[in-house]
């Protein structure tokens, strides 16, 4: 929808209101710093979200303390119900009993049903059909969130730890690289790179779309450096490492490309802080020809070396 | 395709034809108000959707009356087999040779296998391999279901109950907030506003879609305060409160986001109705500075404060 | 991509050349109907496909088949190793031998494991070990293709028998009704309709995208007539029913929408042979006004009534 | 984004300074001839990728090694447990009660449990109530990879062996076939074709974005030619056989669809080397007209014939 109201800037969903003061607004893992109060409970709560995003290690034990606690509680009910209902426990006192309780628990949840303990009888019967069934539910969406867990595309786009304003053409230009780190494609990947400084004299902020001299490759097999060249047109023309200091500049930088592997489309996020900007310095050349191809060294994407930068960008 | 055709509104599927009196056609919750009549049994149903939106409750009772049942209905073929077929029964009465047989059967479906109760023959052994091959095949729609509504995206924007129209800029605007109350990211937001209003004088409706200072967000972390500036191109122009209740106009609201948790393209709808709109109120300032960073009270969502209204737009 | 070279007409990919004399490209339930000759035989399989799109009857046929199959084979093998090696084994001849083998191997593939029969020694317990995991992954091929093929989205758009050319303003329209029985909703639903007319005194085929009234719709709860204008840029222009049955006309129909209890894109194909377009006759108007709402007869979606046509369509 | 900086040619993402000297920089089963050296190993894995891309052969063997290797490691914890927690081992040598672990291990993993060996005692049930539930995990990845594998969209489209140039029009053309020799429907085909030639006298490479006559097509029912025609934009105009080769031309072709039958979108890549292509041949007529429909011979597909180029595209 073309809109008579569109302005120069893009709105990244942070508002001219949301200033940050000092702190950035995105963090370099692409995290937002910012934060929700007081929203209620069932609202908020996404057990799904809660469950993929979580770290492998509280996974994992997650799934780990379910398993005993339910296995707990199963076996107080067989406990409850009496252990001679279940045929074959060998037990000298009840503590024994309730250790039998809780492999055959464990024996009946998992659906391994060895048989050496089996319920006998009408009620020890109905717990434990009750608990087979429960336990291949139960288990069917621990497997199915582990296998989500690590299927889930994650974009591990790598960026320099630092972005330059080196020279570019006649003029200057915004810089830093990305890479793919591994070696599943990404395709159609777009890049948006937008600056966002605070008003003179006010809290509020402002919101830039910087234009790139490329914002769409078709494949990225290799590093790709990302422009923007610093021509009159541009926010930041006229501006020096100073002035974007003061203004305390945040650049935001959000990625989009379809993953060949998770045959998904993955997003990635980062951004540059001002103190995170090297101007006069250009990325170092870092392909290398071999009789079979081309070769990237990874090691050397953060190195740069001093650049001349163009002296029309400050005029 | 650009058409010759196109028009000043956007079609919603609904047709000018489309008057539902003086009832709402999109309901609060994104449920439309219509209904389609005759439609042949075998073309309307579909057990997949059926299955994945029927609530928690009804979907685990499904489950496990078709569990209890399909047991029942084995039990009987093993009665009729014959339980001399089944070693380690223990049954004094038919009755408890049934329970058994039931048991027996929920053991094999599960393939939990104790043992203690076993086939013997040819017959019984027949039943329970096809038993427990059926159970594998049941028990994988009834986990793949329960997982595929648990993994479902589902956006749970939350909309402002009322929306405003307040000063915006030199002239009012129609304004409505939405805020995404859970933990993941939305990406890539976009939403349309479409106003219906009854023609005068007459059943049939016409839809307007409006012009939004912003109709897309890169990303959503706080709140976002959607604008229709009312200027002279907007069909809200010259209007007042009374006659949009006359007209009983509703607005419909249409969102699409992808969820990065979810990884895939989710929709929220909702729709105010001329009585829902608040007349020269604007929001209240919701966001809060830390030293942590920004934070916004979702309590005050709906919080309004009266606003006088720039005069332009009634001239 | 902007073409210089865009013609206008759209390909659809069966090309000039294309021409299927007097039978038709399309058949009504969207297969195409032409053939590969002579492709590989490894080229042209795709067993996911295949899978997928049997009927439900082949498709249990299928695994039932197999599980027999592999019953029979795993039997023979515990047979080779000898049934001496299985204990409990109740077996009065060697066809009861084979027997208890065959039950013993499905007790192992669906990990029943009841136990009464259970391997001993080496060489029985090898293959039981490798019984049971090429169980657990053959049974999740199957159950996963079971819940693949029944969670695969599948749009039953329903298409008018008929299409018609109906007065539409001052000019005519050729004219078509679809609907979406089922409760799901569909999003951002797509149409193109394309003509596809043979040249006059030549075997060739042209193909024109027809401009329509409206291409897209936000959603599609109720009916949804689509609409081509038939003015002076038409393909249509001047024609009549005698000239289209003369040029063999076929209108080829894509659907495209957003499934939301699928999440998933769907596409819908049908088309309308110039047999099966009624000239004169209007479309019955089939919605009504309940105090609840609007709802639409679906039984006389095909109902039409003769229309005059405006002459200036044949001037 | 519209950009001020967008030139002639589409970047896709291997650079200028990416030339591969001789050798080809994209391969013809569409991987890179490029190596990113020196990637962190942490950064550079991705598991799921590597489960995902690695042969069928290497996958199966991968699951059946993990299968042994975690059966001998708890077997040996069982052997340190004691043999004698085991009920039912039946053993006359310590290798004997290995073996009698061993397959229980493989019993328990599998949630096979016959119970003919079973364990008693607090110890050795923890050991298998763990091993169970690890088993259930461990085998519900192997098996969904099993079947992510299965159920992976790849597009095998097929490319002639060699492209041509021939007569199109008054001018001549580009061409090459494509063709999907399943019976799987592709939908809204894209191609993108560019040209990347090594700048004269220096290593660095242009690629330049053909146009072509058509881009896109609904669906690919057929063979679908693809042709860039050489007229005077083209910056293949002027340039002949001899040409080409010394300039090391590529032709590098990406292909986008969407598969119905895997309701997904699919990607495919080929090149075209300049000594892959043949000059004054154009492609054989394949269609046949039957009864039933259309037919066409893919035996004959990469089948060229003598065509004298027009004179035009030389001048």
């Amino acid at each position: 929808m073309a809109s008579r109201f569109k302005q120069t800037f893009s709105d990244l969903g942070l508002g001219t209101k949301a200033s940050a003061g000092s702190a950035r607004a995105l963090n370099k893992d692409g995290s937002f710093n910012v934060r929700k109060l007081n929203v209620p409970f069932l609202e908020r709560i996404n057990f799904f979200h809660s469950l993929v995003s979580m770290s492998w290690g509280n996974f994992l034990l997650l799934i780990l303390a379910g398993y005993f606690i339910v296995n707990l509680f199963f076996a107080s009910i067989y406990m409850l119900v009496g252990v001679e209902h279940l045929t074959g426990v060998e037990a000298g006192s009840s503590f024994d009993a309730f250790m039998e309780a809780f492999f055959f628990s464990s024996q009946t949840i998992t659906t391994l049903g060895y048989g050496r303990v089996a319920p006998i009888g009408t009620l020890a019967n109905i717990v434990a059909a009750s608990e087979s069934m429960m336990g291949l539910l139960g288990f069917a969406l621990a497997t199915g969130l582990l296998y989500g867990r690590f299927s889930k595309p994650n974009a591990k786009i790598k960026y320099t730890h630092h972005a330059v304003v080196a020279p570019y053409q006649d003029m200057n230009g915004f810089m830093f690289r990305v890479l793919n780190p591994q070696s599943n494609q990404l395709l159609e990947v777009e890049v948006t790179v937008s600056l966002s400084v605070k008003r003179k004299n006010s809290e509020l902020r402002d919101y830039f779309l910087l234009e790139l001299e490329r914002s769409k490759v078709v494949f990225m097999p290799l590093m790709w450096t990302i422009v923007h060249p610093i021509d009159a047109n541009s926010p930041m023309y006229g501006m020096d490492e100073k002035t974007l200091l003061e203004l305390e500049g945040e650049f935001i930088v959000t990625m989009k490309a379809y993953d060949e592997s998770f045959s998904q489309t993955v997003y990635s996020r980062s951004s540059y802080l001002a103190s995170e900007v090297k101007w006069g310095e250009k990325f170092a050349y870092v392909y290398q020809q071999d009789p079979e191809g081309i070769s990237v060294d990874v090691r050397r994407m953060d190195q740069t070396e001093p650049a001349t930068l163009n002296t029309r960008a400050r005029s």
